[in-house]
């Protein structure tokens, strides 16, 4: 009888989420006096003070009274959202004429930079990821045996690539270079010149992007947004995104990859998202049905709105945190994410960011994640959408953890 | 220049959709004086004819409003939706408990598939699956290297698995068997001798089954559906359905993986299946907290009618095409498909089913799928839930094709 024990896949075994991970490992019990803030999770949604906006609600309300979006969708998306996307991201004034046939709707960003990656890489085959970065792209190659090199991201330069790095990383495994613009966990945003440099190294090696843009347009005021797509002229980009933050819905499991190749050098690759879409059909087909009035109906004050109230939260945290003798928060502008850099002999007591992080629950009820999460000790990431007096909260009993334990 | 050319990747090129790939050859023009009746996609609701229940849309639009589902559910679901499946499908009386612990909520039915094919099946191993079939677990684990053997089904016996040749392709790579009950594309409903005839199969060579119940109470009048949990002993079953077909929705996007284990012979598959949930999360959270109301407020009327429905039309569609010289349909007991085989004898005119259904096409308009989409030559697959009207009519023109053509 004994004998009868299914095995497992190796691909299961391959499939690790580090982040959940390193969050398993640790106790998170909150002080009994003191109610917990969970400053880790990048959904805005979690507390309540950020809100879909009304004629989002409406979109998807009148999709499903209209009975006409029930259906099976096409794998690669409905025309009409296929469409919605295409002019959203289109820019002329780059030359970046995008449409229906160069977006695949997928489920989620994450199924989007899944797309890209299975479309891209081959088992033994490696993709070059910034750290620190978010954790997906590694869990997401190595399900498909494949490896993932990680790019130094340069915290003094608010968090540029270091090209050099990048470009000594690349072999002849070498598939794809993934970046994260504007960034999780750093909420940096490149301009265009680094932008430029970077598809200079991607092109003098033949490597396609995947350009995780999933954070587009989530800048802080005077911080313009720029497109991979917009300054390539003959490396491809396959911009991943979706509506997860922007419109404040992670649950709702939209996204879409985007092909840029204005000089045709995907070739099958295209062909090949295709029919990678067809696996497991993407998103749900109500959200579908509501896209084109999500991205083009929205007002501009529900954008203005929350991205305020994210820069209004960076500046406050800014300035708190900065004058605590220890920490050196990174300035972030844009997406909803602040690294906090910890000089660690400051605190000898704890080895390191994970047993601080995890001391700062059982102490103080503040829930960061460890840098650790994103390959990148010695720091902690904030998440900024919660409401502001959480925060300020939070940074209080952040700094009475400090001179409690400063040596 | 032209060096610079990006190779897709090889699990691209392998992910293939054969029904896509058969249409796509086809030459779906058709007769400019008769309108297109479309037998062919397994989507209730291109007719209109057959509507989500009102308590249904309420459901969803509650959810909407009330702004407490945007977020990230767990990747396994949310747990309100993992009980409201497990209370659904707990059957005391064969003992079979489930808990919302051995739920996983997926994207759609084909999500749960992919997940179950992921968890059990290394490359180059092969899982055993129904012939005809629905091509997805061909599409599904050969994109993963992994590989299918075709199983017959009797269409004599009312396509009962043909138990001995089920057997005879078990070697030691098979790593689980699928069972797809009712059938796609046959319509036919398992009784509980073969159900348990079939376990004892799996049971003697120690596989798992992945039955595929995506259709699971959508039987006629006087055919009870009989679940494989309920009688398995020993065999482990992972059974994967979702709301796609009964409850007319098949854009949500919703489905399950119920665990069935009542021996601990899963082991490190269960793990296997939670880690392989987090490369994604799957479902829309706004479907997924309608969840509850959607499998256990619905009236019954709504399946009575649903169900009524199918059923009438099929007792039409035999009643007609029975009558009809050189075809021979075999009468489904749920589900929505009708396989109507072809005495391709008397019909020399064509070289096989392929032809004979692209004539049907641009002759009279009616499109239904070849058997070769099934892996199933010498038949068709007609789609029953269409408007009677139409499916009278689509009589009418194969009655009248079959006459001009026959010899
Ligand atoms: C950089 C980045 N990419 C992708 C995602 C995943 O987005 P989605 O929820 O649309 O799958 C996230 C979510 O946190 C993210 O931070
Ligand atoms: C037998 C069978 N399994 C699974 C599916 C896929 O279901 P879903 O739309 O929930 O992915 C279908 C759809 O036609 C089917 O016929």
């Amino acid at each position: 009888m004994s004998d009868f024990v299914i095995p497992v896949s190796e691909m299961a075994k391959r499939t690790v989420n580090p982040i959940r991970q390193i969050v398993d490992q640790m106790e998170i019990k909150p002080h009994p006096d003191k109610p917990m803030i969970a400053l880790s999770i990048g959904d805005p949604t979690v507390f309540g003070n950020m809100k879909v906006d009304a004629s989002v609600k409406e979109a998807i309300k009148s999709a499903v009274d209209e009975l006409k979006s029930n259906g099976y969708p096409p794998s690669i998306g409905y025309e009409h959202a296929r469409q919605a996307v295409a002019e959203k991201y289109t820019e002329p004034e780059y030359g970046v004429n995008i449409s229906s046939g160069d977006v695949i709707i997928a489920s989620a960003c994450s199924g989007a930079i899944d797309l890209a990656i299975a479309a891209l890489l081959n088992p033994g085959q490696n993709v070059l990821v910034p750290r620190p970065g978010f954790s997906l792209y590694q869990t997401l190659a190595e399900s498909q045996a494949s490896e993932v090199k990680h790019y130094d991201l340069i915290p003094e330069k608010g968090w540029e690539i270091d090209l050099k790095h990048l470009e000594s990383l690349i072999d002849d495994k070498t598939a794809a270079i993934i970046v994260t613009n504007p960034s999780n966990p750093c909420g940096s945003v490149f301009s265009k010149e680094h932008i430029r440099d970077v598809i200079s190294v991607a092109s003098k090696h033949k490597l396609p992007i995947i350009a995780d843009e999933i954070y587009a347009d989530m800048t802080f005021k005077d911080v313009p947004y720029i497109s991979f797509a917009s300054q390539s002229k003959d490396v491809p980009i396959l911009s991943c995104g979706g509506i997860a933050k922007r419109y404040l819905v992670p649950g709702w499991r939209l996204g879409w990859v985007i092909i840029h190749d204005r000089n045709n050098r995907l070739g099958e690759v295209r062909q090949g998202l295709v029919a990678l879409s067809q696996r497991l059909l993407g998103a749900n087909s109500i959200v579908q049905a509501a896209l084109p009035n999500i991205l083009h109906k929205t007002p501009q004050s529900f954008y203005d709105e929350t991205m305020g109230q994210l820069e209004e939260n960076v500046n406050v945290l800014m300035e708190r945190l900065s004058k605590v003798d220890g920490l050196k928060p990174i300035k972030p502008s844009g997406a909803m994410y602040l690294m906090v850099g910890v000089e660690m002999t400051k605190f000898p007591e704890f080895k390191d960011d994970f047993e601080l992080v995890q001391r700062m629950i059982t102490e103080q009820s503040v829930f960061c994640l460890p840098g650790r999460c994103f390959t990148y000790p010695g720091y902690f990431r904030i998440v900024v959408s919660p409401p502001k007096d959480r925060l300020i909260e939070a940074c209080d009993r952040i700094e009475e953890f400090c001179k409690q334990h400063r040596k």
